[in-house]
């Protein structure tokens, strides 16, 4: 669940969100939009952890593959249900990821 | 617990570990290194959701003030025995944020 991202430069879209009480279909549509971003061109991975409030770090190859999914029109019809059905707020920061390093046992 | 971060730019440091099985004071140590943070120049904020995989979002007015937090002794210790105890795996991302929204009911 670590992803898997390529040597810096690359673009991070950190999703910080607290859900509300409705469910109607959040999990389905969610793991539906999981799916379809993996299928971006662009998309270089993501990390996903959900307690009451949730962060999701996406990672991309550029900004205009961001862009593309942004405007994709399933994912704007589910941005428009976040809005009113699943999302109490949320935040959306575009990142440039400049460095990193990680650590495996 | 949604950061109320400024106009960007501004840094953002993701930190996505996975947990060992390990306790020894993990959550007393945690805090503390927060507690910690929060008082460095140049802290923004900080988001942080955990089930076994984390993410940690801290932000940061300029890379010298995550360089100072990286590089704090009580920190160091902190960190040599999260490698050592506290996680499997961990991934540091340290990032520039280019711009932001955000949504409120």
């Amino acid at each position: 669940m670590i992803a898997d991202t390529p040597t810096p430069p690359y673009f991070a879209v950190i999703f910080t969100s607290k859900r509300s009480d409705v469910d109607n279909g959040y999990k389905e549509i969610s793991n539906r939009m999981l799916e379809l971003a993996s299928k971006e061109d662009g998309f270089l991975g993501v990390e996903s952890v959900r307690e009451e409030y949730g962060i999701t770090v996406s990672y991309w190859k550029d900004l205009e593959s961001i862009n593309n999914w942004k405007n994709d029109l399933e994912h704007k019809a589910a941005q428009a249900r976040g809005r009113k059905e699943w999302y109490l707020e949320f935040k959306v920061r575009i990142t440039k990821v400049e460095r990193d390093h990680q650590f495996t046992k």
